[in-house]
Protein backbone atom coordinates (compact mmCIF):
# COMPACT_ATOMS: atom_id res chain seq x y z
CA UNK A 1 0.00 0.00 0.00
CA UNK A 2 1.24 3.47 -0.86
CA UNK A 3 0.98 7.01 0.25
CA UNK A 4 -0.33 9.26 -2.31
CA UNK A 5 0.28 12.99 -2.47
CA UNK A 6 -1.29 15.56 -5.67
CA UNK A 7 1.11 18.13 -6.62
CA UNK A 8 0.80 20.89 -9.44
CA UNK A 9 4.20 22.09 -11.62
CA UNK A 10 5.20 25.72 -10.36
CA UNK A 11 6.45 28.15 -13.44
CA UNK A 12 9.77 28.83 -11.12
CA UNK A 13 10.81 25.11 -11.14
CA UNK A 14 10.84 25.47 -14.81
CA UNK A 15 14.06 25.77 -16.32
CA UNK A 16 15.39 27.48 -19.45
CA UNK A 17 14.29 24.04 -21.55
CA UNK A 18 10.26 24.46 -20.73
CA UNK A 19 10.85 21.64 -18.61
CA UNK A 20 10.88 21.34 -14.64
CA UNK A 21 14.78 21.21 -13.70
CA UNK A 22 16.05 17.94 -13.00
CA UNK A 23 17.01 18.69 -9.17
CA UNK A 24 13.75 19.80 -8.40
CA UNK A 25 11.92 16.27 -9.21
CA UNK A 26 14.44 15.46 -5.24
CA UNK A 27 12.33 18.47 -4.19
CA UNK A 28 9.07 16.90 -4.92
CA UNK A 29 10.03 13.76 -4.21
CA UNK A 30 11.80 14.71 -0.62
CA UNK A 31 8.22 16.09 0.22
CA UNK A 32 6.37 13.14 -0.61
CA UNK A 33 8.18 11.36 1.40
CA UNK A 34 8.16 14.07 4.49
CA UNK A 35 4.32 13.74 4.08
CA UNK A 36 4.28 10.44 4.10
CA UNK A 37 6.21 10.79 7.49
CA UNK A 38 3.49 12.86 9.01
CA UNK A 39 0.91 10.75 7.85
CA UNK A 40 2.22 8.16 10.20
CA UNK A 41 2.75 10.66 12.95
CA UNK A 42 6.63 11.32 12.46
CA UNK A 43 7.57 14.75 11.78
CA UNK A 44 10.93 15.39 10.09
CA UNK A 45 11.78 18.92 11.80
CA UNK A 46 11.18 17.34 15.19
CA UNK A 47 13.08 14.29 14.81
CA UNK A 48 15.84 16.14 13.32
CA UNK A 49 15.59 18.69 16.66
CA UNK A 50 15.37 15.45 18.96
CA UNK A 51 18.75 14.45 17.09
CA UNK A 52 17.59 11.73 14.50
CA UNK A 53 18.67 12.87 11.31
CA UNK A 54 17.22 10.60 8.44
CA UNK A 55 19.14 10.98 5.51
CA UNK A 56 19.65 10.01 1.62
CA UNK A 57 22.17 7.51 1.04
CA UNK A 58 21.33 6.71 -2.74
CA UNK A 59 18.80 8.07 -5.42
CA UNK A 60 18.18 6.25 -8.54
CA UNK A 61 16.04 8.82 -10.86
CA UNK A 62 14.50 7.31 -13.95
CA UNK A 63 13.37 9.88 -16.11
CA UNK A 64 10.90 9.18 -18.36
CA UNK A 65 8.92 11.62 -19.20
CA UNK A 66 9.25 16.31 -18.39
CA UNK A 67 6.57 17.54 -16.61
CA UNK A 68 6.10 21.27 -18.14
CA UNK A 69 4.22 24.18 -16.93
CA UNK A 70 0.41 23.37 -15.68
CA UNK A 71 0.61 20.09 -15.52
CA UNK A 72 -0.69 18.22 -12.24
CA UNK A 73 0.61 15.27 -11.12
CA UNK A 74 0.86 12.69 -8.13
CA UNK A 75 3.37 10.66 -6.05
CA UNK A 76 2.97 7.51 -4.99
CA UNK A 77 5.37 6.62 -1.99
CA UNK A 78 6.20 2.84 -0.88
CA UNK A 79 8.36 2.30 2.09
CA UNK A 80 10.56 -1.13 2.44
CA UNK A 81 13.16 -2.37 4.87
CA UNK A 82 16.41 -3.19 3.57
CA UNK A 83 18.48 -4.03 6.59
CA UNK A 84 19.76 -3.36 9.72
CA UNK A 85 20.70 0.26 9.31
CA UNK A 86 18.88 0.93 5.87
CA UNK A 87 15.47 1.46 4.48
CA UNK A 88 14.58 2.02 0.94
CA UNK A 89 11.03 4.40 -0.45
CA UNK A 90 9.92 3.51 -3.75
CA UNK A 91 8.59 6.41 -5.43
CA UNK A 92 6.96 6.95 -8.70
CA UNK A 93 5.70 10.47 -10.42
CA UNK A 94 2.40 10.26 -12.51
CA UNK A 95 0.90 13.23 -14.54
CA UNK A 96 -2.64 13.63 -14.14
CA UNK A 97 -2.84 11.68 -17.55
CA UNK A 98 -1.58 9.02 -16.28
CA UNK A 99 1.87 9.50 -17.73
CA UNK A 100 4.64 8.00 -15.64
CA UNK A 101 6.91 10.67 -15.45
CA UNK A 102 9.52 9.39 -12.74
CA UNK A 103 10.44 6.28 -10.87
CA UNK A 104 12.63 6.54 -8.18
CA UNK A 105 14.48 4.35 -4.99
CA UNK A 106 15.72 6.67 -2.28
CA UNK A 107 18.11 4.79 0.08
CA UNK A 108 18.05 6.24 3.73
CA UNK A 109 19.17 5.64 7.00
CA UNK A 110 19.26 7.30 10.22
CA UNK A 111 21.87 9.08 11.96
CA UNK A 112 22.13 9.48 16.01
CA UNK A 113 23.69 12.89 17.05
CA UNK A 114 27.13 11.56 17.15
CA UNK A 115 26.79 11.29 12.87
CA UNK A 116 26.60 7.11 13.11
CA UNK A 117 23.63 5.65 11.48
CA UNK A 118 21.29 3.98 13.51
CA UNK A 119 17.75 3.57 13.63
CA UNK A 120 16.10 4.33 16.78
CA UNK A 121 13.32 1.88 18.19
CA UNK A 122 9.71 1.61 17.06
CA UNK A 123 10.98 3.84 13.79
CA UNK A 124 11.14 0.85 10.80
CA UNK A 125 7.30 -0.61 12.92
CA UNK A 126 5.83 3.30 12.82
CA UNK A 127 6.89 3.66 9.05
CA UNK A 128 5.79 -0.30 7.77
CA UNK A 129 2.30 0.53 9.88
CA UNK A 130 -0.54 -1.10 7.49
CA UNK A 131 1.62 -2.08 4.81
CA UNK B 1 41.26 13.03 -18.02
CA UNK B 2 38.24 14.58 -15.92
CA UNK B 3 37.29 18.45 -15.82
CA UNK B 4 37.32 20.00 -12.96
CA UNK B 5 35.40 22.42 -11.33
CA UNK B 6 35.61 24.50 -8.07
CA UNK B 7 32.78 25.32 -5.97
CA UNK B 8 32.01 26.80 -2.19
CA UNK B 9 28.90 25.64 -0.52
CA UNK B 10 26.40 28.84 -0.37
CA UNK B 11 24.31 29.05 2.84
CA UNK B 12 21.33 29.08 1.27
CA UNK B 13 22.17 25.39 -0.14
CA UNK B 14 21.47 24.19 3.75
CA UNK B 15 18.61 22.74 4.91
CA UNK B 16 17.24 22.41 8.81
CA UNK B 17 19.73 19.79 9.31
CA UNK B 18 22.48 22.20 8.34
CA UNK B 19 23.95 20.49 5.51
CA UNK B 20 23.58 21.15 1.82
CA UNK B 21 19.92 19.53 0.78
CA UNK B 22 20.20 16.48 -1.05
CA UNK B 23 18.67 17.98 -4.25
CA UNK B 24 21.09 20.52 -4.24
CA UNK B 25 24.03 18.18 -5.42
CA UNK B 26 21.91 17.79 -8.47
CA UNK B 27 22.88 21.55 -9.00
CA UNK B 28 26.21 21.25 -8.77
CA UNK B 29 26.21 18.04 -10.81
CA UNK B 30 24.91 20.04 -14.01
CA UNK B 31 26.69 23.63 -13.48
CA UNK B 32 29.85 21.07 -13.74
CA UNK B 33 28.75 19.26 -16.61
CA UNK B 34 27.40 22.80 -18.54
CA UNK B 35 30.80 23.95 -17.18
CA UNK B 36 32.56 21.02 -18.84
CA UNK B 37 30.49 21.57 -22.03
CA UNK B 38 31.74 25.14 -22.16
CA UNK B 39 35.16 24.15 -21.92
CA UNK B 40 34.58 22.16 -25.04
CA UNK B 41 33.02 24.87 -26.97
CA UNK B 42 29.30 24.13 -26.46
CA UNK B 43 26.78 26.04 -24.96
CA UNK B 44 23.76 24.42 -23.51
CA UNK B 45 21.29 27.29 -23.69
CA UNK B 46 22.48 27.91 -27.37
CA UNK B 47 21.98 24.30 -28.03
CA UNK B 48 18.70 24.87 -26.46
CA UNK B 49 17.68 27.57 -28.23
CA UNK B 50 18.86 25.25 -31.76
CA UNK B 51 16.09 22.68 -30.80
CA UNK B 52 19.01 20.34 -29.65
CA UNK B 53 17.86 19.51 -25.81
CA UNK B 54 19.89 17.68 -23.61
CA UNK B 55 17.97 15.97 -21.22
CA UNK B 56 18.78 13.33 -17.97
CA UNK B 57 17.01 10.03 -18.82
CA UNK B 58 18.94 8.41 -15.05
CA UNK B 59 20.94 9.93 -12.13
CA UNK B 60 22.50 7.39 -9.24
CA UNK B 61 23.66 9.39 -6.90
CA UNK B 62 25.51 8.04 -3.91
CA UNK B 63 25.33 10.31 -1.10
CA UNK B 64 28.69 9.60 1.40
CA UNK B 65 29.50 12.60 3.55
CA UNK B 66 27.46 15.84 3.61
CA UNK B 67 28.53 19.14 2.71
CA UNK B 68 28.05 21.84 5.57
CA UNK B 69 28.59 25.71 5.47
CA UNK B 70 31.42 27.34 4.14
CA UNK B 71 32.63 23.86 3.01
CA UNK B 72 34.86 24.37 -0.07
CA UNK B 73 35.13 21.51 -2.95
CA UNK B 74 35.57 20.26 -6.35
CA UNK B 75 33.29 17.97 -9.20
CA UNK B 76 35.53 15.74 -11.19
CA UNK B 77 33.48 15.47 -14.52
CA UNK B 78 35.02 12.60 -17.09
CA UNK B 79 32.53 11.98 -20.51
CA UNK B 80 31.96 8.50 -22.16
CA UNK B 81 29.62 7.00 -24.54
CA UNK B 82 27.16 4.09 -23.33
CA UNK B 83 25.25 3.50 -27.08
CA UNK B 84 23.50 5.38 -30.14
CA UNK B 85 21.74 7.25 -28.10
CA UNK B 86 22.97 7.59 -24.74
CA UNK B 87 26.28 9.03 -23.16
CA UNK B 88 27.50 9.86 -19.29
CA UNK B 89 28.88 11.62 -16.95
CA UNK B 90 30.86 10.08 -14.29
CA UNK B 91 31.18 12.56 -11.31
CA UNK B 92 32.62 12.84 -8.43
CA UNK B 93 32.14 15.91 -5.53
CA UNK B 94 35.40 16.26 -3.23
CA UNK B 95 35.84 18.25 0.16
CA UNK B 96 38.80 19.97 0.07
CA UNK B 97 40.20 17.98 2.67
CA UNK B 98 39.99 15.18 0.13
CA UNK B 99 36.71 13.67 1.83
CA UNK B 100 34.68 12.12 -1.35
CA UNK B 101 31.33 13.37 -0.75
CA UNK B 102 29.25 12.29 -3.47
CA UNK B 103 29.76 9.39 -6.50
CA UNK B 104 27.75 10.25 -9.52
CA UNK B 105 26.46 8.65 -12.71
CA UNK B 106 24.17 10.91 -15.34
CA UNK B 107 22.98 9.10 -18.02
CA UNK B 108 21.81 11.67 -20.79
CA UNK B 109 20.38 11.87 -24.02
CA UNK B 110 19.94 14.86 -27.08
CA UNK B 111 16.35 15.22 -27.90
CA UNK B 112 15.72 16.62 -31.39
CA UNK B 113 13.00 19.57 -32.08
CA UNK B 114 10.63 16.80 -32.37
CA UNK B 115 11.43 15.11 -29.17
CA UNK B 116 13.38 12.32 -30.27
CA UNK B 117 16.16 10.97 -28.98
CA UNK B 118 18.77 11.86 -31.60
CA UNK B 119 22.29 12.98 -31.04
CA UNK B 120 23.52 15.49 -33.38
CA UNK B 121 26.52 14.57 -35.70
CA UNK B 122 29.93 15.47 -34.24
CA UNK B 123 28.44 16.08 -30.40
CA UNK B 124 30.13 13.11 -29.16
CA UNK B 125 33.62 13.60 -30.78
CA UNK B 126 33.02 16.67 -29.22
CA UNK B 127 32.45 15.84 -25.78
CA UNK B 128 35.16 13.02 -26.14
CA UNK B 129 38.56 15.61 -27.74
CA UNK B 130 41.23 15.12 -24.78
CA UNK B 131 39.56 12.00 -23.36
CA UNK C 1 -11.02 41.70 -4.69
CA UNK C 2 -8.29 39.89 -4.41
CA UNK C 3 -7.49 36.73 -5.25
CA UNK C 4 -6.51 33.33 -2.64
CA UNK C 5 -4.18 30.38 -2.63
CA UNK C 6 -3.27 28.20 -0.37
CA UNK C 7 0.25 26.70 0.70
CA UNK C 8 1.79 24.95 2.95
CA UNK C 9 5.74 25.11 3.83
CA UNK C 10 8.06 22.48 2.46
CA UNK C 11 10.82 20.88 4.34
CA UNK C 12 13.34 21.65 1.36
CA UNK C 13 12.24 25.47 1.44
CA UNK C 14 14.01 25.78 4.76
CA UNK C 15 17.52 26.70 5.65
CA UNK C 16 20.04 26.01 9.01
CA UNK C 17 17.59 28.83 10.97
CA UNK C 18 15.20 26.23 10.60
CA UNK C 19 12.71 28.89 9.11
CA UNK C 20 11.76 29.57 5.58
CA UNK C 21 14.60 31.06 3.41
CA UNK C 22 14.17 34.56 2.64
CA UNK C 23 14.63 34.17 -1.41
CA UNK C 24 11.52 31.41 -1.28
CA UNK C 25 8.82 33.58 -0.44
CA UNK C 26 9.15 35.06 -3.95
CA UNK C 27 8.70 31.56 -5.26
CA UNK C 28 5.12 31.65 -3.08
CA UNK C 29 4.92 35.07 -4.20
CA UNK C 30 5.64 34.55 -8.30
CA UNK C 31 3.59 31.11 -8.11
CA UNK C 32 0.46 32.96 -6.40
CA UNK C 33 0.43 35.76 -9.24
CA UNK C 34 0.53 33.42 -12.30
CA UNK C 35 -2.48 31.18 -10.62
CA UNK C 36 -3.89 34.89 -10.51
CA UNK C 37 -2.93 35.16 -14.06
CA UNK C 38 -4.86 31.23 -14.72
CA UNK C 39 -8.02 32.61 -13.33
CA UNK C 40 -8.43 35.18 -15.39
CA UNK C 41 -7.25 33.25 -18.08
CA UNK C 42 -3.75 34.13 -18.88
CA UNK C 43 -0.96 31.35 -18.72
CA UNK C 44 2.45 33.29 -18.29
CA UNK C 45 4.58 30.36 -20.45
CA UNK C 46 2.25 30.77 -23.69
CA UNK C 47 2.58 34.49 -23.27
CA UNK C 48 6.25 34.11 -22.98
CA UNK C 49 6.14 31.63 -26.14
CA UNK C 50 3.97 34.49 -27.97
CA UNK C 51 7.08 36.62 -26.83
CA UNK C 52 5.35 38.73 -24.24
CA UNK C 53 7.28 38.64 -21.40
CA UNK C 54 5.76 39.85 -17.97
CA UNK C 55 8.59 40.74 -15.79
CA UNK C 56 9.34 42.17 -12.50
CA UNK C 57 10.45 45.40 -12.03
CA UNK C 58 9.95 45.99 -8.57
CA UNK C 59 10.18 44.03 -5.38
CA UNK C 60 9.43 45.94 -1.83
CA UNK C 61 8.86 43.03 0.42
CA UNK C 62 8.10 42.99 4.57
CA UNK C 63 9.05 40.44 6.33
CA UNK C 64 6.72 40.27 9.27
CA UNK C 65 6.81 36.59 10.65
CA UNK C 66 9.01 33.71 9.29
CA UNK C 67 6.91 30.56 8.55
CA UNK C 68 8.28 27.05 9.97
CA UNK C 69 8.24 23.56 8.78
CA UNK C 70 4.43 22.47 8.79
CA UNK C 71 3.18 25.50 8.30
CA UNK C 72 -0.08 25.78 6.09
CA UNK C 73 -0.74 29.65 4.69
CA UNK C 74 -2.30 31.71 1.59
CA UNK C 75 -1.77 34.67 -0.27
CA UNK C 76 -3.73 37.16 -0.99
CA UNK C 77 -3.18 38.63 -4.42
CA UNK C 78 -4.74 42.12 -5.77
CA UNK C 79 -3.90 43.94 -9.06
CA UNK C 80 -3.82 47.74 -9.54
CA UNK C 81 -2.56 50.25 -12.54
CA UNK C 82 0.54 52.53 -11.64
CA UNK C 83 1.07 53.93 -14.88
CA UNK C 84 0.88 53.56 -18.97
CA UNK C 85 3.86 50.90 -18.64
CA UNK C 86 3.75 49.14 -15.34
CA UNK C 87 1.27 47.72 -12.68
CA UNK C 88 1.75 46.22 -9.45
CA UNK C 89 0.20 43.05 -7.70
CA UNK C 90 0.10 43.62 -3.83
CA UNK C 91 0.35 40.72 -1.95
CA UNK C 92 -0.36 39.24 1.33
CA UNK C 93 1.13 35.88 2.96
CA UNK C 94 -0.89 34.97 6.17
CA UNK C 95 -0.32 31.95 8.21
CA UNK C 96 -3.59 29.77 8.96
CA UNK C 97 -3.91 31.38 12.59
CA UNK C 98 -4.48 34.44 10.92
CA UNK C 99 -0.34 35.90 11.57
CA UNK C 100 0.49 38.02 8.59
CA UNK C 101 3.95 37.06 7.55
CA UNK C 102 4.50 39.48 4.49
CA UNK C 103 3.29 42.26 2.65
CA UNK C 104 4.67 42.79 -0.77
CA UNK C 105 4.73 45.17 -3.45
CA UNK C 106 5.71 44.08 -7.09
CA UNK C 107 5.78 46.30 -9.34
CA UNK C 108 6.00 44.53 -12.99
CA UNK C 109 5.97 45.21 -16.84
CA UNK C 110 5.08 43.45 -20.41
CA UNK C 111 8.24 43.32 -22.47
CA UNK C 112 7.89 42.45 -25.90
CA UNK C 113 10.22 40.41 -28.25
CA UNK C 114 12.77 43.29 -28.78
CA UNK C 115 13.09 43.56 -25.02
CA UNK C 116 10.79 46.95 -24.39
CA UNK C 117 8.33 47.93 -21.88
CA UNK C 118 4.85 47.33 -24.28
CA UNK C 119 1.67 46.37 -22.31
CA UNK C 120 -0.23 44.32 -25.29
CA UNK C 121 -3.81 45.48 -26.00
CA UNK C 122 -6.65 43.88 -23.68
CA UNK C 123 -3.74 42.93 -21.07
CA UNK C 124 -4.87 45.07 -18.70
CA UNK C 125 -8.73 45.06 -18.85
CA UNK C 126 -8.68 41.21 -18.82
CA UNK C 127 -6.28 41.34 -15.58
CA UNK C 128 -9.23 43.96 -13.73
CA UNK C 129 -11.87 42.32 -14.51
CA UNK C 130 -14.05 41.72 -11.14
CA UNK C 131 -12.08 43.70 -9.37
CA UNK D 1 34.12 51.16 1.40
CA UNK D 2 32.05 47.92 -0.03
CA UNK D 3 32.84 44.71 -0.25
CA UNK D 4 32.98 42.87 -4.03
CA UNK D 5 32.26 39.28 -4.32
CA UNK D 6 32.34 37.79 -8.05
CA UNK D 7 29.66 35.27 -9.58
CA UNK D 8 28.61 33.81 -12.67
CA UNK D 9 25.23 32.54 -13.70
CA UNK D 10 24.20 29.16 -13.30
CA UNK D 11 22.35 27.65 -16.20
CA UNK D 12 19.46 26.36 -13.14
CA UNK D 13 19.43 29.65 -12.15
CA UNK D 14 17.39 30.44 -15.33
CA UNK D 15 13.37 30.21 -15.61
CA UNK D 16 11.55 29.36 -18.98
CA UNK D 17 12.30 33.05 -20.22
CA UNK D 18 15.79 32.43 -20.80
CA UNK D 19 16.60 35.15 -17.69
CA UNK D 20 17.49 34.04 -14.27
CA UNK D 21 14.42 33.99 -12.32
CA UNK D 22 13.49 36.95 -9.61
CA UNK D 23 14.14 34.81 -6.75
CA UNK D 24 17.61 33.46 -7.60
CA UNK D 25 18.70 37.41 -6.77
CA UNK D 26 17.70 37.16 -3.30
CA UNK D 27 20.28 33.69 -3.29
CA UNK D 28 23.02 35.53 -4.72
CA UNK D 29 22.54 38.63 -2.54
CA UNK D 30 22.40 36.54 0.88
CA UNK D 31 25.64 34.84 -0.07
CA UNK D 32 27.42 38.35 -0.67
CA UNK D 33 26.12 39.55 1.99
CA UNK D 34 27.65 35.66 4.22
CA UNK D 35 30.58 36.10 2.41
CA UNK D 36 30.76 39.94 3.90
CA UNK D 37 30.16 38.88 7.85
CA UNK D 38 33.21 36.15 6.61
CA UNK D 39 35.37 38.59 5.19
CA UNK D 40 35.04 40.68 8.86
CA UNK D 41 35.21 37.25 11.22
CA UNK D 42 31.56 36.25 11.75
CA UNK D 43 30.17 33.17 10.76
CA UNK D 44 26.67 33.31 10.20
CA UNK D 45 26.15 29.28 10.76
CA UNK D 46 28.05 29.85 13.51
CA UNK D 47 25.93 32.64 15.06
CA UNK D 48 22.59 30.63 14.41
CA UNK D 49 23.87 27.80 16.53
CA UNK D 50 24.87 30.57 19.11
CA UNK D 51 21.34 31.42 19.05
CA UNK D 52 22.11 34.82 17.55
CA UNK D 53 19.61 34.60 14.09
CA UNK D 54 20.43 37.58 11.49
CA UNK D 55 17.10 37.84 9.76
CA UNK D 56 16.02 39.99 6.86
CA UNK D 57 13.09 42.35 7.79
CA UNK D 58 12.43 44.03 4.29
CA UNK D 59 14.11 43.84 0.80
CA UNK D 60 13.94 46.64 -1.49
CA UNK D 61 14.82 45.14 -5.13
CA UNK D 62 14.89 47.29 -8.32
CA UNK D 63 15.87 45.13 -11.41
CA UNK D 64 17.27 47.07 -13.86
CA UNK D 65 18.49 44.34 -16.86
CA UNK D 66 18.07 40.57 -16.43
CA UNK D 67 21.15 38.19 -16.30
CA UNK D 68 21.51 35.29 -18.81
CA UNK D 69 23.32 32.22 -19.48
CA UNK D 70 26.74 32.88 -19.37
CA UNK D 71 27.18 36.23 -17.91
CA UNK D 72 29.71 36.70 -15.25
CA UNK D 73 29.04 39.65 -12.51
CA UNK D 74 30.18 41.36 -8.94
CA UNK D 75 28.10 41.96 -6.25
CA UNK D 76 28.89 44.85 -4.31
CA UNK D 77 27.85 45.10 -0.68
CA UNK D 78 28.08 48.31 1.57
CA UNK D 79 26.57 48.14 5.60
CA UNK D 80 25.26 50.67 7.77
CA UNK D 81 23.54 51.16 10.70
CA UNK D 82 19.32 52.16 10.72
CA UNK D 83 18.88 52.37 14.77
CA UNK D 84 19.02 51.03 17.78
CA UNK D 85 17.93 47.63 16.15
CA UNK D 86 18.33 47.71 12.65
CA UNK D 87 20.92 47.87 10.27
CA UNK D 88 20.93 47.75 6.20
CA UNK D 89 22.90 46.39 3.40
CA UNK D 90 23.08 48.32 0.67
CA UNK D 91 23.88 45.82 -2.82
CA UNK D 92 24.31 46.31 -6.85
CA UNK D 93 24.35 43.65 -9.27
CA UNK D 94 26.87 44.69 -11.99
CA UNK D 95 27.53 42.58 -14.66
CA UNK D 96 30.47 42.39 -16.07
CA UNK D 97 30.12 44.52 -19.08
CA UNK D 98 29.33 47.38 -16.27
CA UNK D 99 25.38 46.89 -17.00
CA UNK D 100 23.91 47.38 -13.51
CA UNK D 101 21.42 44.67 -13.43
CA UNK D 102 19.97 44.77 -9.63
CA UNK D 103 19.62 47.90 -7.16
CA UNK D 104 18.56 46.64 -3.95
CA UNK D 105 18.38 47.66 0.00
CA UNK D 106 18.10 44.91 2.35
CA UNK D 107 17.04 45.88 5.61
CA UNK D 108 18.05 43.26 8.63
CA UNK D 109 18.05 43.15 12.35
CA UNK D 110 19.60 40.22 15.12
CA UNK D 111 16.98 37.85 17.31
CA UNK D 112 18.05 36.22 20.22
CA UNK D 113 17.00 32.79 21.10
CA UNK D 114 13.66 34.20 22.65
CA UNK D 115 13.01 35.45 19.68
CA UNK D 116 13.02 39.24 20.00
CA UNK D 117 15.26 41.62 18.43
CA UNK D 118 18.22 42.29 19.67
CA UNK D 119 22.00 43.21 18.02
CA UNK D 120 24.53 41.79 20.43
CA UNK D 121 27.00 43.88 21.82
CA UNK D 122 30.23 44.58 19.46
CA UNK D 123 28.24 43.25 16.30
CA UNK D 124 27.90 46.50 14.93
CA UNK D 125 31.25 47.60 15.53
CA UNK D 126 32.48 44.38 14.01
CA UNK D 127 30.63 45.55 10.53
CA UNK D 128 31.06 48.60 10.47
CA UNK D 129 34.78 47.85 11.02
CA UNK D 130 36.94 50.13 7.62
CA UNK D 131 34.12 51.55 6.29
Amino acid sequence: MSFRLEFSVRDYELDLQGIVNNSVYQNYLEHARHEFLRAKGLDFAALSNEGIDLVVVRAELDYKKPLRSGDRFHIDTAFRVIDRVRFAFDQSIVRNDDTLCMKAVIIATAMNARGRPSIPDGLIETLSAGE
